[in-house]
């Protein structure tokens, strides 16, 4: 058994006698410790910085005047193993995309994450104590706008569908030997997402992912479902196709044989399921209750704690601390110019928008690399099929697991990844609190739901995507796309591929016919405006399916003699607020709105919000405006008042005026 | 080895010899068809049933012209031996509460559902021919449209939950012998929901509750994750902590021993895991790829099938069946009266509208019995720990699982339960699909969302809850109350428990003045006007920790000679349109919304479009219009521009037009 520096420098760990760890700690260190002074150096150079790492997140969070310093100090051992032998990579540069990763599932330990990046001299230690204050990027929870934090996370069981997305990539796309990092909490292994991760994790093998547990046995308001029952997660772990390897989350030579272990396995994913105390080293915390979330006060309680703590130390700071390199093969970065594709559609061909969104996929993929997609078993509904067929080793099935796919999508654009996301829009709010956690990342993610509103017909409610840009477009940095036509749609996922951060797509079921010619250019923030004259009398904005009932309705009231100006919104968020102001204005200030989606947080709130400070602006919004049912599309649309019908009397009503 | 006649009617299956049945099906059915004629008759005519229950399945969705019936064709054994040997019900009254239950979680096999209960005697054969159309409530996924459906399916994963809550109900609240069973797909196994309901369900010891997974290989667009893997399944349930039973799924000898191995265990849930053919019984589309979503053509297609199948009947039409009679202890149905509680708050304490919803359970709980409690391990920041430390036994922890947790809540919902379900307001955004779900439903669930907004300080944007008013208030029959302050939270608690149908409460973190007395009446769908005067030239809408906001900013105006009014929008849904539109007419049409909220899908535009058809109404609306971050909530409110300094310029503004 050899502990030595590596080649590329830090402090490896050789295991040739593996497996007597399980002779439990005292007797692991003991082992260790007799063996070489190297060995005895890097054991207690560790312990050693775990204790710093404890105080240092104490100090922090006393400073703060909250934080969570007791989830902190269960995981220090982990995080002083993993950041100061185990993980390769530029403490200098934590952007360096060839850098192993590290992320912090359980985000509220955001303070050991800082701490652990002033240690390896990142960060200086004053600015820790800057933490949680408004004018720091030292957040409560650890969000991107610190370079070595890649995605947000503080919303629990994220991490690791993240990680899975980050895994997959340096496997299969980068082809890169970089490894993946994922600490997690307990208590959020009761989160589904963890185990729609792992099952996804060892069905595509990614050996290069490595989590970690940091089983305290407490939760924030009492002790976990499984407390320290660590059979049973070793038992669920592997029962989910994982080396699973308990120990003692304290005991650094126990922590250094699994990473060892984990690095060493190369058909599967590892998880080290370390039992830990939480508080440890706190002597009045140490495995309590009730000190979950609470900031040591400063003076006697502090004061106490640290004094404790340093006298744990051996040797004090610990000596000069040499990083591992990150692993040569980092992922290439290919160039990519604008795309040149063009939509294969004439007016009054029959398309689905999902149909335009597949073909535009798969043809912008030829160009370009970097686009990735995933799907939740519905790829033959999405139609991100044509993608896979082209591309299938840019293609992950995700399985009926969307959260999972959210997070995986996450973890690709953190490393340079487009990744289109696709599923029935209903669906993508399986994976809300995802999407919103994306959003707080600004993440490169592209979402297509598709199958939206009533128009699905005979299917019902279930999978009908009724609430998608409510959703959606409450993230402030979400845009938001509804195209209505093939080319719109095709012309849309060139934009989202385009637009640095997260992007929505709304597409539909039914085909309808193509309205713009393959040479119509789109851009998001703009709409279109279909039908115009000087003598119309309501401006109608439609979207989708919609635009089609407003066509209908232009021109039946047209015969009446009445006439109206019709809108495609085809982008909702950001909203071309000045066209639709002109409109209004344009006529008299009526307004009708049409959306197959429910009456709020959709195309009319959004178009009374550009109309707000409009003086006279009348505006009626149709929408869904209760529960709907199976039926047929045609007869939903009516039935639910978004129909061309449902539009020619309110415009008439409105001109009657 | 007993087949019986048991007491209560229908067929028993006593299996005294247990555990013969591993020897393979064939072996199984050999061995019971050579015991007793009543087996004989028994197993036949199950297997017969499973026949009939596949050619009407695929009659009504050759009908219908769409419908999933290789998804019913493998789960007709399953539904056979539970429809009509193992269920205890009363045919006649789905309804029953005392019955067993059956929730159909792949909610896409409805057909399979219908045609059991319409051989079952419930439904008439031809009705099932209905299915889909807009005038029949044969929609193309179960809702609780229909009498024997609790919970809608469709979206897959949520069964189990559902299926949690009332397995809670039966065994810790109302004692009963009833018992739930659960039939899930294998594709939908791939959601972490499902593993949060494993979890939950062992650790509940639901003994009462078996779920069975028709293991058919295949998913929409291909193969599933584990295909007939029956040993990975069995490793992940039992590691969960249930009974897992593979059998083979078309054995009907072999479901009955599994359903009667299921009801001896007493400590923890079975799963029977059936491994199933998909489009079983129709031989061009038997374990084929590419069948699943399409109907039978009608003509050759769908005869052909039919004729192959009736050709599998021993008996044509199974003879009369016997159901059994449903569990003795029915339970009791308390009368509640109206509440008689007072918030025991004066004008002037601080408190947070949190503190007062935990205070307020606790006190409603005492009158009402039908209150009950979850959360997911925040007991003790959202409150709801008063409730359970008076009322332990109704309190269900959830651990950090919100899908299972807002899933349960509408299991116990469906058995006559009033559940308040409770967490951070941003962490219900994970739970999402269910809450449409529950929508869908018109389940009369009860959702609490603490800690919303920017106010919460320092923890950072991933605890914020800043979307859940436009989540919340898109589904149309969700009523949203928004209380400002203890009183008006206390009240909401007694609003929310009257109301028929979901409602949300949002609430707050931070300790606020008591401005209501304790005898002020709230209702949903009614505002205060807090501050009015004849010569009020704006009125300002607020809700929650704004509407101190606009009151600062309120008598500050007022010095300098500015009267302005203030709405507490205490029901964001419905909202009081008329309040709105005479106050929005009385200061000129002036109005300004103030909320903690992003901008798209809150307050404003639930006030936008209440105004949307006054003319003359300029709106300015004042939200949180980028992702957050850490910060005083003072500091925070003025920074993202919901401060009473924010509104106070935008008074000017308006005033200096």
């Amino acid at each position: 058994m050899h502990l030595t520096a590596g080649p590329s420098g830090g402090w490896r760990y050789d295991a040739r006698e593996g497996g007597w760890f399980e002779r439990g700690p005292a007797a692991e260190r003991d082992k260790l410790m007799a063996t070489t002074a190297a060995n005895r150096q890097l054991i207690t150079a560790l312990e050693d910085e775990a204790t710093r790492l404890r105080i240092l997140s104490i100090r922090a969070t006393s400073e703060a005047g909250s934080g969570h310093p007791t989830s902190c100090a269960s995981a220090a051992e982990i995080v002083s193993t993993l950041f100061f032998s185990v993980m390769r990579y530029d403490p200098a540069n934590p952007g360096d995309p060839a850098n192993d990763v590290f992320i912090l599932s359980k985000g509220h330990a955001a303070p050991l994450l800082y701490a652990a990046w002033a240690d390896a001299g990142f960060l200086t230690e004053g600015r820790l104590l800057t933490l949680r204050r408004i004018d720091s990027d030292l957040e409560g929870h650890p969000t991107p706008r610190l370079p070595f934090v890649d995605v947000a996370t503080g919303s629990l069981g994220q991490g690791l569908p993240a990680g899975i997305g980050m895994a997959l990539c340096a496997r299969y796309l980068d082809h890169s030997d970089q490894r993946i990092y994922v600490l997690l909490g307990d208590g959020e292994s009761a989160e589904g997402s963890v185990w729609e991760a792992a099952a996804i994790g060892s069905h595509y093998k990614l050996s290069n992912l490595c989590a970690t547990i940091d089983v305290n046995r407490l939760g924030q308001s009492g002790p976990t479902m499984l407390e320290h029952q660590m059979d049973v997660y070793e038992a669920r772990w592997r029962a989910f196709g994982w080396q699973a390897l308990a120990v003692d989350g304290h005991s650094v030579p126990a922590l250094l044989e699994a990473y060892e272990k984990a690095a060493r396995v190369t058909d599967r994913p590892t998880v080290v399921l370390a039992r830990t105390i939480k508080g440890k080293g706190i002597p009045f915390a140490e495995d309590r209750n009730g000190w979950h979330g609470k900031a040591l006060k400063k003076g006697e309680e502090e004061n106490s704690a640290i004094h404790a703590l340093e006298s744990q130390l051996h040797d004090g700071r610990p000596g000069p601390w040499t990083p591992r390199k990150p692993p040569r093969r980092a992922p290439s970065r290919p160039e990519v110019g604008p795309p040149s594709t063009r939509p294969p559609y004439s007016i009054g061909d029959m398309v689905a928008t999902r149909e335009a969104f597949g073909a535009a996929l798969a043809a912008l993929g030829e160009g370009n690399p970097l686009l990735v997609a995933l799907d939740g078993d519905v790829k033959n509904s999405t139609f991100s099929e044509d993608f896979q067929k082209r591309f299938p080793d840019r293609f992950f099935e995700d399985f009926i697991a969307e959260q999972n796919m959210i997070g995986a999508a996450m973890g690709l654009a953190a490393r340079g990844k487009i990744p289109f996301a696709s599923t029935f829009a209903c669906f993508l709010t399986r994976a809300y609190d995802f999407i919103r956690m994306a959003a707080i990342s600004s993440s490169n993610i592209k979402l297509v739901g598709t199958h939206a509103g009533v128009s699905i017909g005979e299917d019902g409610p279930s999978q009908m995507g009724l609430e998608d840009l409510a959703m959606m477009c409450a993230e402030p940095n979400m845009t938001v796309l509804y195209p209505a036509d093939g080319v719109s749609a095709w012309r849309a996922v060139e934009n989202a591929a385009g637009i640095a951060g997260p992007v929505y797509i709304r597409a539909g079921r039914p085909k309808t016919p193509v309205i713009y010619g393959p040479d119509e250019k789109f851009a998001a923030g703009r709409c279109k405006i279909l039908r115009r004259s000087g003598r119309d009398r309501v401006t109608i904005v439609a979207g989708g399916v919609t635009v089609y009932e407003a066509l209908k309705a232009h021109d039946q009231l047209a015969r009446e003699g009445i006439a109206v100006r019709v809108i495609d919104l085809y982008s909702v968020q950001p909203i071309d607020q000045e066209a639709l102001q002109q409109s209004a204005r344009e006529t008299g200030g009526a307004v009708i709105t049409v959306e197959d989606h429910y009456a709020h947080g959709g195309i009319g709130d959004a178009v009374l919000a550009a109309l707000a400070e409009e003086p006279e602006v009348k505006l009626r919004k149709l929408a869904v405006r209760e529960i709907p049912r199976s039926g047929k599309p045609d007869e939903l649309i009516a039935r639910f008042g978004i129909s061309a019908g449902a539009i020619v009397e309110q415009v008439r009503q409105m001109a009657a005026k």
